[in-house]
This record gives C-alpha cells, structure tokens and sequence, in this order.
C-alpha cells in the first residue's frame, strides 16, 4: 500500500507526466487538486491489485478531453464523483474502488481525488500503462471488459450517459459530447471486477509514478543527469524496460491545435550542433518521432519530453518555441505488443501508415 | 378522435408537409412507414387534448436530424419505441401515449408510428404548431415544461440519455450525438402532463393537417387552385389564420448543404415574367422570404413551397434548380407571437439580425 503525502506528492504528479508521454494534461494542474485535498486532512488508500479480491466492483473515472483545455478549464473532483454515482444507479450497484483509466498526466491524479471525495480506495492499475488519447485503447480490450455506461458530466452537473455498442463507438459518441460541454468533461466507465484489473490491466503504475518522480528528484539532488536516471531506472523494472535518449535539441517549431477535443500538432526540434531535425508529431500524445527521414520511436512505445536541466517531463501543451529539451524513448511491457494490443493503440490505429517496429529494432 | 386510414393516410402528411413549413423531411417517408403498419392491421388511436384526464403521463417521441438526411437514412420506429422505453426507465414511471414535438413533415407521423408498435394513443397537440428545426423552440417552454430525460436511439440500439440544464442546452449536447449517429437519431423527451399539454401545447394540429391535405385533395379533383384552397380553409379556422402567396416562380439556385445536424441553404426565385428575385432562406424549415430587398414574411409564420400546379407542399429536401413554385404565407396563432415565444423561436432565436414583423403588416 502506497502512502500519499504533501511531501511525495510532486514526485507522483511528476513522475505521472512522463508515463502521460505528452499529454494526460498538465501535472500541475493534477498536483494542485491533491495538495487541496491532502490540505483537508483527506487519505487516500491505494491498494496494488494483489491485495484486492476478485469479486469486488471497481470503476475508471477520469477526465476526458484535449489537455490544452485542462489547463483553463480544470478538471472537477464533484463532476467526476457525480458521474460515478450516475453509473452506480445505471448498474444498479456500488463500486468498491475506483482506479485510473490511464497512467499519465492528470489522469492518474483524477481517481485519487475521487477517492479523498468519497473514501473509496484506488486501485494501482490502468488500462494503458501510459496515456492514449481515446478511449478503446486500453488493454481492457485484450479481455472482453465493456466500457458501458459512459457517463460525462460537465461543471454544471449536467450529464450524458452512453450504452455503446462497442468502446470505440463508445468514444466516438462521447467526445462530441466531451466537445460540446467546452472540450473537457468528467467521466466513469469501464466498471470492472477485481478478477478483470488482474487479468487485463497493467498494474502497478501508480507505484511507478512514485519511483520515476523520485528519481528524477535525486538525480537533482546528486547533479547526476535525470533523463540517464529515469532510463536506468526502467532498465531494472519487471519486466525490464529498453530505453534510450533520442534527440537533444531546441524547439524550432511548434505547430498546435485544439480539434474535435484533441490536442494536435507538430513538434520540430534542431540540435545546436548540426542540421539535423527531429519531427515528434502527437494526438494528445507524442505518437512518433522522425529523424530527418527515419523513424526513431513509435507507438505504444513511450515517448517523453524532458527539460534539458532539470528533467521535468513537459507536455503537449506545455511546450513552446525555443525549449531546450531531450527527447526520451522507453519500451513499452511485452503484453502491450500483442497484435491485439498494436490494433489498439499501434499505430495504424492513429491512422499512421506504417508497421510498429519495437524501439530496440529502430 | 381521429382514425387513421389507408384511405386518408396521402391527406395526412401532405397536410404535414405543409405545416412543415419546408422541414421535418420528405412526407412521402412518414406515409411509407405508416402504411407499412396499416397493411398489418395495426390501428392507431389519436385522442384530442380535450378528450384527456389532466394527470396522465405523455413522452413527445420525434426523429432528430436534418432532412436531407432522413431520405436516405429512414426512421426507425423500432428505436423511437427504445428511446420511450428508456424514458421510462429513467423517469420510473410508464407513459399513457405519445405525442409529436412538431407538427411537421415526418416528426407528425413518428408518434403514429410508435403509437401502431406501442398500442398507447397519440395526442393530438404539438409544441410548435408547426416544425421548427432545434429541440428548445416548443410552446412547451412558454410554460415550464422539463426536455429530460432526452434520450437518442440509432440504429445499433445505442443510447445516449441526457440530463441537460435547460432545452437549448439538451439541443446543444443531443444534437452532436445527433451528427455523430449518422446525421439522424430517434428521440424521446419532454414528458409532459395532460395538464401540461392543455395549458402549454398547441392543439389540434393532426386533425389540422388532415384537413389541409384534404382541401388541397378537394381542389385538385375541383380544378380549383389548391394554394386559394388553404388560405382561405386557414382564414376560417378558430382563431383566424391569415394567409397570402408571396411569390410565383421558378427557381433559379439553390444553395443547400448538410452541416451540423441541420440542412441549410438559400433559395432563389425569378418571375417569368420579369426580373424581380425572391430569396428564400432556411435552417431545415423556410426562415424568411424577402422579395429583392423586402422582407415579405418571417419565422415564426409558415413559409410554405408548394408545386405551382398541384399544390403538392414541398420539402427543402426536395427542391431542384428549375422547379415552378408558389411561396406561401400563413400566419400563426397569436400564442405564438407573444414576447417569450419570439424569443423561444422568432427571428432573433435564429441568429437573424431583424426584429419580428406580423405577416399582415410586411
């Protein structure tokens, strides 16, 4: 069991922003909702999935949306507990726990609100291991969890409450309506059993957060480099995570924008050194990143913005001309290069027309 | 009450054509689906506000979406019935009859249509007394009438149920699941009270459009002209409608384009006979008619087209480059005209930058 505090929250939030690989919105923006509830004298019990029982009743709650919006338009702790009252009164049932839908950004710290609104624990598992921009690219789907209801809620409590025929009908449904409610609304669905996190969800990466921010911390601390820090770090994790600094360079361009609730653009950076140009173009997320005319990563596997200096994992929305920063990479766990996982979230399911190759391959 | 046949079935939604006002798509599809369950022997029971007790339970059932639409991609009575199935669910309470939203086009005949699925009668009132295109513009708001639940059905048996705060609202957020769906949905909402439908709903506009088809019927087997027939039908109805042809021409353009979740245009008349040009611009139904630059009549009275010699009212899905047409005007009720119904559906409510002006006064 994972202990949050005032003190390792940073380290959460921080390390929660380079699992969102870009997007899953602004860690600050996630930071400042659990220093507000922590401030109250709230808990928050986190339980790993090898100490829950599988026949309790558990449901993802999160914000849907472009993380440029996140930023003005904050996500609401009430709004998102509401939603999961909503979907206790479809399935006529209460839920045991909530838990994340994806790893990163503020998407990690949602649940955790939630859980110091309504004392229920967070199960330290999600269906992405990372963050993905849409909602049927969760491992979820390598088992056969349903996602219904979708409720969305948006500040004025108003709802919207979808039975889809499948998860990616479900998304296309609801993110018109995400649109509509200002480009930003919160959300519970996928309820699912203790049984079904075991067997589908990547688990344990609330923990991972935890590490990833605090090696990021000592390596400040030591004047030890961060980016080599984290890379170590995954090297040793179970299963063991490839990764490998990609680019370092200066934002030359950044091309962005808020469309049909998502955040997309292009990324040019140039070294200092020489000609060469990095392309990292992203949906929410960094997707891939192009070295003149060669593919350096892709999806699923991570990819990661950090300052140069200190390590700070930056976002979509956060990156502006002239950044110095390191383009990271980490390979994502075998179970996430299934074929059925690449028709998930590999990249021809953003409409990229090539095949995944493995980052240890490019 | 009123009895549906396969002998009187033509009159009825020609009639609702022309009280569609250009909207509420092609009759000839209403009258499809209601011929369809007569062939079976279903009957359909359609009761007058005057003949219901004042506590009995009404959904209003309608497909949403832009006309254009609905000739390729029908409406399904199957998932209107769904949609008040939900409702009933929600609301836990089961409804004694259906009514229409509007009195126009295909959204007359679907509450028939759940009504021969259903065996509950219909009502013979509607909260526009015409068509209007979005779900807030309804008499029913002159009262204080709630549009949830507002449930939306496709053709999958998705649904999405909406809470909204007010109907512009509930419009707002329906109408993107609306595109979302294919451009069309079927819905149920604004469960009402007999009470509510006595005090906020306009009656009578079945048996209405009846007899409209039926005068237009008449005058054609007469060799009378079937416009002369209506004005002067409308003019001796309680209370008086008043009526006048704005234009006699053909149509010389015709701008129309599906876009979100409406059928919007312009359309251009000429005289034969000289070269006065009359503009006629609509949002699913004819929003106002102006003859060079004169405004000659304006929402909410009914703007109708209909074919210069049959009198046949036609739909603004169905006007062509070189049509020989009439443009029609007909007043509406003075209930429709007060200060918060103007502003429910009156110019203004359309984005039109010119006050209300009465029929008779332009």
């Amino acid at each position: 069991m994972i202990q949050l505090t005032l003190d390792n929250l940073e380290n959460f939030t921080r390390g929660a922003a380079f699992l969102g690989t870009g997007g899953g919105g602004d860690p600050y923006i996630g930071k400042l909702m659990l220093k507000h509830q922590l401030e109250q004298g709230k808990t928050i019990k986190i339980l790993s999935p090898s100490e829950i029982d599988d026949d309790i009743l558990v449901c993802n709650v999160l914000s849907m949306g472009a993380p440029t919006v996140f930023v003005e338009k904050v996500p609401n702790g009430p709004a998102t507990l509401h939603a999961l009252r909503k979907a206790e009164e479809i399935i006529k049932k209460k839920f045991d726990a909530v838990m994340p839908i994806e790893a990163g950004g503020v998407n990690a710290t949602i649940p955790l609100v939630v859980s110091a609104l309504s004392g229920l624990p967070v199960i330290d598992a999600d269906g992405m291991g990372r963050a993905f921009p849409e909602l049927q690219m969760v491992t979820y789907n390598v088992g056969d969890c349903n996602i219904n209801p979708i409720v969305a809620v948006n500040d004025f409590m108003e709802t919207a409450i979808f039975n889809a025929r499948n998860s990616s009908s479900g998304e296309w449904l609801a993110r018109a309506v995400c649109v509509r409610m200002g480009g930003i609304c919160q959300m519970a669905c996928y309820p699912m059993t203790g049984k079904q996190i075991k067997e589908t969800a990547i688990h344990n990466t609330i923990k991972l957060s935890f590490d990833i921010g605090e090696k990021i911390q000592d390596a400040r601390k030591n004047k030890t480099d961060p980016t080599d820090a984290v890379i170590e770090f995954m090297k040793h994790s179970k299963p063991t995570r490839f990764g490998k600094v990609l680019f370092i360079g200066k934002i030359t361009d950044l091309l962005r924008e808020t469309v049909n609730g998502f955040t997309r653009g292009k990324l040019y950076l140039k070294r200092l050194s020489n000609e060469d140009e990095l392309l990292v173009v992203f949906q929410n997320e960094f997707l891939y990143a192009k070295l003149n005319d060669k593919i350096l990563a892709m999806v699923p596997d991570l990819i990661c913005a950090m300052d140069n200096e200190s390590g700070e994992p930056i976002t979509t929305d956060g990156l502006r001309y002239g950044q110095r920063i390191k383009i990271v990479s980490i390979s994502v766990p075998p179970v996430m290069r299934s074929i059925k996982a690449l028709d998930l979230f590999g990249p021809k399911a953003f409409g990229l027309d090539f095949d995944y190759v493995p980052l240890e391959n490019l």
